[in-house]
């Protein structure tokens, strides 16, 4: 039996648990707090926030099923006439204390509307404020191997999408080293629905082994000052991307989201100075590397 | 005679020398530091910042006159066939070290077409951190006795403009306590060129009488670590304002504008914590006072 909305929902909701427990574990300090919130046009969700922890400055890990008549918008661009629509999805930022652990960003989520259509879409993808090559072999490795599991084009594909998706154009630079990403996956190409959904929830499950192995050794690296202070301007262009071109916080923001659900993903402390210039070989290294089209793994 | 591009970009060039100038005064510590720049397309401009001053924790003051092909954005906009441009202007935002001090922000500007069409535009807007309704008041009868002079229908006219356009419309309040905004003001209404070319300059003259006024008693004023924090929170907004309301902002990332110069408008350091809330009484009048339509003078 092909898979429903609700299943979809509640597993994404169970994900949403799942994480939340692992992270406290991994934290080992802070704990989630919780809001619920319902949408005056249908559904809801649970917005999970973390802070001040040892490993975690700040984080969220969001859960929404919301429902209600499709945005003009998405009408528009798919050029429907009026349905009602149902999304679903777990939504996770989080932002380390250590400058020398990475951003880590994390969405699944599926989207259906009365006339038929569906899809999933979602992606998992790391930020550095340093980046270590070998890390990031490692992240790029436990990405392929989830998606080698389901297709053989799925990593190069989605691999791609994220380094172009992730940019921040006005900066000429990746927002990080990427990941993958992936939107609008329907039952094309021979892949039916149930095998789409076995892959967004390997993409779910890959979340917490990829994040565990990124910070350990780097989550008690000595940093100084200067590592700091770096950190906070590339948590600024963290933002620069967020609030400039992502296209779901602009989505979010146009459809009278729930603002801080959606704002959730903005760091902490975020500084930006004139003219920044990297100072460390470090430094200009991680800049050298903010570049589309980069081989990880081999 | 009417006056011509060169001349009204000779004046802002020495409006921001003497604006420089005054404002180093002011700070009685830090400089303004310069770089020039040129544009691939044609002309260029003089972008100036000052930072970490005792008055100023970071600020800018850019003059640019640029030229050539008009972009797209703007010929579809006016439904106008190529044309060449010529824009000039100066640009100011200052972020203080105290929480007392606002935010300011002034811009003045000029456009021109070789076809003809031209017109001038600009503003003067102040963002407290903490709303004090008699400097508001103060503020605001400087920009009302300032377009007064010229013409008894902007003050109001632009005013309201200002609610309008400095609005954070995902949080559902004004960016601070507005001003005046004006754009595409031509030599309708019976006014000539030179008429509105006067007004432009009166403003760009209150800039220095409005923002010394504002600081005085202000600047040495006690302030709590909440209060610094509550300024951090409140320059997220700022940010937010900025990267996803503001039309010039989004134009010049979009046309391939100077980033560091477009992007001087940021803050040092900006905070963003989940759902925070006002504390003291201040933080919840301030907050109270972000709306549009308050008549700050009477």
């Amino acid at each position: 039996m092909e898979i429903g909305k609700e299943e979809i929902a509640e597993w994404f909701k169970g994900l949403q648990d799942s994480i939340c427990e692992s992270l406290e574990k991994l934290d080992g300090h802070a704990k989630f707090s919780e809001d619920e919130w319902s949408r005056p046009e249908g559904g809801g969700g649970r917005s999970r926030v973390i802070k001040k922890g040892k490993l975690i400055e700040k984080g969220g890990v969001n859960f929404s099923a919301v429902s209600g008549p499709t945005p003009d918008k998405i009408l528009q661009a798919l050029n429907l006439p009026e349905a009602e629509f149902f999304a679903t999805g777990v939504s996770i930022v989080l932002h380390p204390n250590n400058p020398w652990v990475p951003i880590i960003h994390m969405n699944v989520r599926y989207f259906e509307m009365s006339n038929g259509v569906w899809w999933f879409g979602g992606g998992i993808d790391l930020t550095p404020h340093i980046v270590i090559p070998e890390k990031g072999k490692d992240f790029h490795q436990f990405l392929k191997s989830t998606c080698d599991k389901h297709d053989p084009s799925f990593y190069s594909k989605f691999k791609k999408w994220a380094d172009d998706y992730f940019f921040v154009k006005h900066r000429n630079e990746t927002r990080g080293i990427g990941g993958i990403f992936f939107d609008r996956l329907a039952d094309e190409e021979g892949r039916t629905k149930n095998e789409q959904w076995e892959f967004v929830q390997d993409v779910g499950k890959t979340f917490i082994p990829a994040y565990s192995d990124g910070v350990v050794l780097l989550r008690d690296k000595a940093f100084t000052e200067d590592d700091k202070n770096w950190q906070k301007i590339r948590r600024g262009r963290y933002v620069e991307f967020n609030l400039v071109h992502d296209k779901g916080t602009k989505f979010g923001l146009d459809t009278n989201g729930r603002t801080e659900s959606i704002l959730m993903s903005l760091p902490p402390e975020a500084n930006w100075e004139y003219d920044h210039q990297p100072e460390t070989e470090q430094q200009k290294e991680t800049l050298a590397l903010l570049k589309k089209g980069i081989d990880w793994i081999s």
